[in-house]
């Protein structure tokens, strides 16, 4: 064996929902290849590298079912403003003014880093520039689903649709079948991407196998807007043109009703829920709950930083889990475990991996993550998913493992330099905050 | 000078809401004597002790407006249940079989060393052995507003009413005066004291002027509860008994209506928002975008570890910015300052404490808190509010200074022994499974 990590509780998210006292995992070639008591696992195998767990949990890499990644240079750029006046008046000028491929990598590794050390192993990317975006996350070690954007005006990295369909024509199949990185593309909405164009993305991705990102529902005024326009609400006329399958990945869906639920059901499509931008940028809240008696492939998102305005999954786990409680007034909703299976299993569902990540389970990827359990804020633990979901902390992860390979150690990052990846951020900010001035940016007196 | 903090960006809260870049503050006797540039106040005074903040916040100490520190034993005990299965059948028996003189003082100190790591410098608590928790905080050398419990049945600690008062006699002649303690009654709501117990209770504050502490409309059901029973709505029904006045501080307050709003500004009642631990149980939204337009006296609070299920004010702020941007639609209401506001000198409002903390200027006592700007969830810095509101976890704390003594020094506690206080816990959490055998307790398979 490559690894063998002993000696935590292993929460497995595997059929029976095993929890495992005491519990190793070996992992050779990238794989789990047995998961057991620690007694079982050291009878059969030993391993060149041991990581002692004892004290701590192992649960599955989680898994950042929607973000934009590069925007973390944008986090906190402004806040408290109407999604319209966020867009038009902040984050597509300084989109406009600044994304360069340079600024696509500095912002990658930003993000990547946060995400490591929060535990997200995998994750879902929308943004330009997606193919310097797969280099810097396969260079990093962490695994993603990265969709190239395409969408009816001209943007950073392509100006035309043809442009964009040949890019990520050239982009997936560069990264097709590489271990970490799956290619996809990355219609923007059904409100931003015409109905011919969205054929062409759905042809595409019929002809590659790429998965197709997309934001569906996000707002109420996107609703409205699609059943004047097109006489159907966003989900109903994707489905109508025959967009929906086992391929798509829907981000946000706020606005689903029981029927369109069925129809997400049926195609097969994945949806992520962002519950802290949907909050922050008052969409509204997704009927999650019903999402889940519907067993629909549910993960969870933080979105982009500039949104959020951060991209720790243990938060969104906590405000997923509690949000639907307030709002259906049901506190049993939303179970601690359910939200810890929407960031591990149902999120490895929404991307249509299942078989690859997800649970720590014999024969998928070795993804793992290894959480403290006695933080002061962790004292004292009754019951595990409660534990992770409502008292562990982004910094309570110790290490990282994706792909059977140490990405953080004891919180010390071993595939990205830290404190390379601030000084570079910090520039770009000058030259943000810049490229904004004089219309002015909501930079306060700092 | 006894201390002088200097070089970092000071958010004072003050008057003008100051951001004062390089900036310094001289503390002596527990009291904050210059807040200026760093250049402005060491040209005047120099001091015994100097920390350096080059490249943080300098902030006021965070003020946790409601919580049940001993609770903090509860953390995770039972979750994802109604109020009144969680209370009746988790809580109560829990409390019942478990809640002594020395689970109050573990407890405490549990609660203390996670608040203390968050930034928290002040709190106002409601238990049992309130005497013992004042003597833990006072060790500790943290502020808190404690109030013992007052209620019509018998608890841990007191028998009677009768009991309960003469305890509160006590406790309160004993602290009052201190400098870090305000001992105050805490008579537990509406529903679980008589009218002439309450009014027993503002009789006895009337007279030695403690602080009131009291649950008010935290869930629909107390509403209906009290409509039919007193003909009134609790906040109505508080203002007709004449219990309201300026040394109430109200915790909850989910259901107010417009004239209720204007009750409480009316009385000058502080109100403390619990926005995780409303929507954990499920409880509802409080009115909060109107209470701000009111400019009501309007702090936040985690509420006990056993209903949120931790005790950081970061998580709270961030919290109380998204949930009434979703519930409201208006991604403009609770701004990060406005949160931030509630968590500091709106905080200190509600406490009736604002002359004392809650800011930073010349007079106030010296509660101060150094936050790093520059962890990987932190960069860039675009507003400074917004950072602390949005990106700040309450990791990111690294010094904490109460009535002018470090209370931890980049992140080492200095007033508390934190595996001690780990080792206490872990025991009472053996006994307080133990104690809910065989009916069981929802402790999962860990």
């Amino acid at each position: 064996m490559d690894l063998i990590v002993r000696g935590g509780t292993i929460v497995t998210m595997d059929g029976e929902r095993r929890v495992i006292e005491d519990g190793a995992v070996a992992v050779t070639g990238g794989r789990i290849t047995a998961v057991g008591t620690r007694a079982e696992v050291e009878a059969k195998y030993t391993a060149r590298e041991i990581i002692d767990a004892r004290g701590k949990a192992i649960v599955p890499g989680l898994i950042n079912g929607h973000t934009h990644v590069p925007m973390t240079l944008f986090r906190g750029l402004a806040d408290d403003l109407d999604l319209n006046e966020w867009l038009t008046k902040y984050i597509f000028p300084a989109e406009a003014k600044n994304v360069t491929e340079e600024f696509v990598r500095v912002g990658t590794r930003l993000g990547l880093a946060e995400m490591i050390r929060g535990g997200t192993t995998t994750y879902a990317d929308m943004y330009y520039f997606e193919d310097a975006i797969a280099d810097e996350t396969a260079k990093a070690g962490v695994r993603g689903v990265l969709g190239e954007t395409v969408i009816d005006f001209p943007v950073a990295d392509n100006k035309t649709h043809e442009e964009a369909m040949a890019y990520t024509q050239k982009f997936v199949k560069k990264w097709q079948g590489h271990a970490l990185i799956t290619p996809a593309i990355a219609p923007h909405a059904p409100y931003t991407v015409s109905e011919e164009h969205l054929k062409a993305v759905r042809a595409f991705s019929d002809q590659t196998k790429a998965p197709i990102l997309i934001h569906v529902a996000e707002t109420r005024k996107e609703v409205e807007d699609s059943v004047k326009s097109k006489n159907a609400r966003p989900v109903e006329y994707l489905s109508r043109i025959n967009f929906l399958n086992d391929r798509v990945i829907a981000a946000h869906v706020v606005f689903a009703d029981e029927g369109e639920i069925a129809t997400l059901k049926r195609a097969g499509v994945g949806v992520v829920h962002n519950p802290q931008s949907n909050m922050k940028l008052a969409s509204g809240v997704a009927p999650v709950p019903q999402m889940l008696v519907a067993d629909l492939d549910l993960g969870l998102g933080t979105d982009g930083a500039a949104s959020n305005n951060d991209l720790s999954m243990w938060e969104e786990m906590d405000t997923a889990a509690k949000l639907h409680k307030v709002t259906s007034g049901d506190p049993k909703v939303v179970s601690a475990q359910q939200a810890f299976e929407m960031a591990t299993l149902r999120g490895a569902r929404a991307l249509h991996m299942e078989r690859e990540i997800g649970s720590i389970a014999v024969g998928k990827r070795a993804d793992l993550v290894i959480v403290d359990l006695d933080d002061l804020n962790q004292t004292p633990l009754y019951n595990i998913y409660s534990h992770l979901v409502y008292a562990t902390k982004a910094d309570d992860v110790r290490t990282v493992i994706i792909e059977g390979r140490i990405i953080m150690r004891d919180r010390r990052l071993l595939t990205l330099d830290e404190n390379d990846i601030k000084t570079r951020a910090r520039a770009f900010r000058e030259r943000i905050i810049k490229s904004l001035a004089p219309s002015g940016t909501q930079t306060g007196k700092i």
